[in-house]
């Protein structure tokens, strides 16, 4: 039987390129499922912010910090800024880059995650902030 | 009872990261649906064009098409131009670092988008196109 | 009659972004199901690797292998290989950046895919691995 259920995860942020491991509440929200093969889509409603995998320990999350300030400073002023006055152009472009959107498939009741493969949220904006994760699966209970 | 429904999105393009808001073309698809709760799935056949999710103004598509400008700059060539001559290596890199697949859960009848978050394909190519823009709804009617 | 399938590409890599098209691979699996329509959700586990699609020309994976090279450069230091020791802080960069996950639908039988977009494991990690991705198919059989 076909089963869809969607759960929703929230974080409250640091923003500034603040990196959150949310995999031990979507394996929480999976455990009480009962599905054993399927899909799990992982989305972030908002235009700062994104979704990847990572190892989450300290030094690549600073890694990571530094590379996105690289490639995409903040200490510059964007066509945005200039529009809105919000001053976030930066973050914007870092949450298009990284993209909302994650999916993962479920089997035997697991995630196919490696083990040193976290997911995680990515609030780029330049201010704290409260989001939203949706969490859905589709599959097949038994 | 689950149901697949997929449908073509054309949009006609400048190229050169034309950036092309889609949701209302999305979204109205789905109206014609009965889905209540599933998955959205959206790609883009070809190998020089993307989707993501940005706030949609002219400020911050500026910004990122000067963002990719840098990031993988169009005034260089590349081995892929000398191979085959049609001077979009910049195009086919740019595709594959933002990706052609974007999924988004439905809720209640509606995409989980944030209010200020649109769904764009992204035009790297160095000439015209049209493209076609699958996008599958899969999910319970009621 | 809604189907879900799960099966495993393992490939042998040379690491340093090493570039394997596993296109025939995903076909060859999906012409044994009887999937007429539906999705593909291709996952690779392990925080050192990514899923993309480019146009497999020796040309274009030599430019993305040097666009890496450029954005997250592999001649530096990083607090990841300061921690750990294992000198790939930079392959988890890169991972991150390009992301694990990719969805594809399935139409009349066939991947959406576009005539010179194919599917590829990037194997950012710095040295030889043996990687798995995991192709799952959903969708309804006729």
């Amino acid at each position: 039987m076909l089963k869809i259920r969607a759960h929703k995860i929230t974080e409250t942020t640091a923003g500034f390129c603040d990196i959150i491991d949310i995999t031990a509440q979507v394996r929480e929200h999976l455990a009480h499922e009962t599905i054993q093969h399927g899909l799990t889509t992982l989305f972030v409603s908002g235009s700062t912010a994104a979704l990847t995998t990572i190892e989450h320990e300290p030094g690549l999350t600073q890694d990571l910090k530094e590379l996105v300030e690289k490639l995409v400073p903040s200490d510059r002023r964007y066509h945005h800024d200039d529009r809105w006055g919000d001053d976030n152009g930066f973050s914007h472009l870092r949450a298009s880059l990284f993209g909302p959107s994650l999916t993962i498939p479920i089997e035997s009741g697991e995630l196919c995650l490696g083990t040193w493969q976290q997911i995680v949220l990515l609030d780029f904006d330049n201010r704290p902030r409260t989001r939203e994760i949706t969490v859905q699966f589709m599959g097949e209970s038994e």
